[in-house]
């Protein structure tokens, strides 16, 4: 019989920490060691995501439960304020770190990098987990080459503050690497309502739409003379990240080292 | 046998023009019995838009022609300049005038609606002859009681010189009857790219899309929890206005009057 | 101050029914007053659906609770083997039933619209409350009367076991009403994979793409030369149909008799 | 001053053609050297498309204008029955062939190839010479290791005989290279009208709208729990494969060989 992946879960109470329950009870290949969560009672995980009772109790205790249960993997989307401190208790307990935020400084990357070639495990920090994005990303930046006009249109709910999103900048970022700077449209183009073209960045546009019921869609839209090459990807709810941290826990098992960004794991 | 709709093209060589020329050769129920154009040849009006030819050669003087030709309308895309004088000139001679374009004061259709009565002609003055932007718009109006969040995304070639489009914002005034003043959207709400958020219009956004080879697009978005109804409409070239134009070719011989707006046409 | 509608569900901890016990308590105008569920514990309703407790158990015997509790209302999505049942309850006790389900004759439905009148009280049976599925539905018949060439794309999750979906069937009932009997495309036209050009409705085509992660959603592409009218419903999940309901919560209160279909309060 | 490469249109007064015509007047680095056609007249070739007179005259004689004019490239799309007599002609007057049919067998290119090589020239055979449209299947193949539940829907004109499209079929074929066999959907899945799941292909759908207007369009819909991911390329007419025929023009000086499928040239 095969070896199953451990894993452990921090932060499993959480919006987030609830789906990777969910996920590594359903991978036939893993098996959940492990939750803890700082302010959760010692429910079952299992019941907890609306799921059969798995034999796995919530815990308080991260050192002490990752101590006992020995997992290969944790997962952690706990966020930045937690995210130095847990990745390097992971390591010192030979623990590989999947870690779903933001937080980093090049220099602790590079350190945590170390630390994990020297406990010869792998590891990942990243603040997005979707292959769909990752994908879209992707595919925009090399049809820029071929289709340097285009536009960004990203949709999210009425409620997120910032515009534009994490994404579309990133997106925007990928495709300039590749495709110079071009500025598009009519040098004498005039607003009559201020904002109607959308946020400038580097010659193109991007549109930030904000809707009820929306969580985080995104079309890249490249036009030429008589044609139009449209690349959208719709997340519907955090289950659309769940592929991606699967992925990720499989991947961090068979490399040394610390990487950053998702992307690395996507051909 | 039905007497057919004898209809005359005034601007004849220009690109609508033409398309209207087509149009009425093709439609079973007309006959084109005139074409003129101020700076064009003699040339037979089928050889020119690259059909069969039809017999009706070019002429440059529009008075002499109609009068010769003794048409039921007269269609005429010439433009603002022209609009007034040929307006006239063709109820003058008990002619029904199709016009597409604007610059008509609400004083000057007065007194064209009154030469139309007297002459009992109809008569049709409309700045957009596209059957499915009219519906694209009333929808969208309709819709907006059930759904008051909303934005509007439309697509142009990318040497358009003004944003938003006139279409958008006739959608936007035509939904603000309907929908009220709701302001959309987090008050916190952020820009970190000036302009991403589009152009406000009454508590609801417009964003404006330039890319090559787009010739007229529109999308309404309207959006709650769980769900969004999306509304757009397509033209690819200047054919999207020809069903529009037939229509009102034939509509213009049922009623007495000039009728402002093609809206009114469109149940 | 206002006097509150006064509602009560039945079936309260199904999926549906959770989603109305949060309308409920969510909009100002209404009061949870009773929910029901034959194999449901003593919870209260508030806690069961995540939100603050409420001060409403769940009961199992529906007469019993309809009749101490007195709401003005009843909602009921328990499906086709209770309706007739509840529905008659519901009207011996004085309370407007709202019906999310099949299952009624048109004999039924007369009978129930008499014991509607006889009480002097509003009722509605419905198998769709969505709103925005009316709206696309009652878009595209009007708009076939001028854009006759149309196809209807579906999309579903992938386990659905019928194809096409029922809405995309009175979708095409409805257009059939208003474009007639137009055959559509080439008489040659040849499959060289059998079903590529969909299943045949009345001259037109209807689509059905079954996909993971899709809840519910359809388009209807309308289009003649040069332009294309689309319009298109996304239900991403059951809250879809909560605005459909409270619509029809708040319309029984205003009407006496039995209405069978959701489109009837849609203008 | 750098040399302009010197092209020849064969069929130069076909749809293709004059688009051919536009493009290489258009482009800086191109000079148009002859336009031949069997049954067109000597009318010049910028005349005939719209543009200014180039002092280029349409001819008869294929041969003889290729052998005065000595192009570096010639281009022709007049179709399979004369693909292979002029693809040898070109070649040996050293002239670089762009192809632009089908009618090639294997062991035909093989000689062609060898023909190339031994003058030292390139040339290319395409049956699609859209940038847009290899993009799109390229993109589609790589997500679909991904994103394996997928379905193709692809739109053209209502007059096209047969569904599904070459293109949508060659986008099924590559996509089965990376996905393998996984059959989609629920075994138990029932038609209550034949036909509305599409036409199967290896495990998945493809389905084929007709209607009129539409030029060429596709979109592969790709889906997992919660996401989806799209990629569509919109065709609004011939102008859309010029890029690519700009592009082959210029690659096939740089190579020596008969290349076959545009796609070798995009990365």
């Amino acid at each position: 019989m095969e070896h199953k992946i451990r894993v452990a879960v921090i932060g499993a109470s959480g919006r987030m920490g609830r789906e990777v329950v969910k996920t590594v009870l359903k991978e036939s290949d893993m098996e959940l060691v492990a939750g803890m969560d700082r302010s959760s009672g010692p429910i079952d995980l299992g019941t907890m995501v609306g799921l059969e009772p798995c034999g796995v109790t919530m815990r308080n205790d991260i050192q002490q439960a990752l101590t006992e249960a020995r997992p290969d993997v944790v997962v952690d989307f706990t966020g930045p304020h937690t995210a130095v401190s847990h990745t390097k208790l992971a390591i010192e307990l030979g623990i590989r770190p999947v870690m779903g935020t933001t937080g980093f400084t090049p220099e602790g990357i590079a350190e945590l990098d170390k630390l994990c070639q020297e406990r010869q495990i792998g590891g990942v920090i990243a603040p997005n987990f979707s292959i769909g994005a990752i994908l879209m990303m992707k595919f925009a930046a090399q049809a820029s080459k071929y289709f340097p006009h285009l536009e960004i249109i990203e949709y999210h709910g009425d409620q997120k503050l910032d515009a534009p999103s994490g994404t579309s900048v990133k997106t925007a970022e990928l495709i300039s690497e590749v495709r110079g700077e071009l500025r598009q449209g009519n040098p004498k183009e005039e607003e009559t309502i201020e904002g109607a073209r959308g946020g400038y960045y580097n010659g193109f546009r991007i549109h930030s739409v904000r809707l009820p019921g929306i969580f985080a869609q995104q079309e890249v839209v490249m036009a030429e003379k008589g044609q139009a090459l449209k690349i959208r990807h719709d997340s519907y709810d955090r289950e659309a990240y769940m592929p991606g941290v699967a992925l990720a826990i499989r991947k961090v098992m068979t490399y040394s080292g610390m990487i950053y960004g998702f992307e690395h794991f996507i051909d």
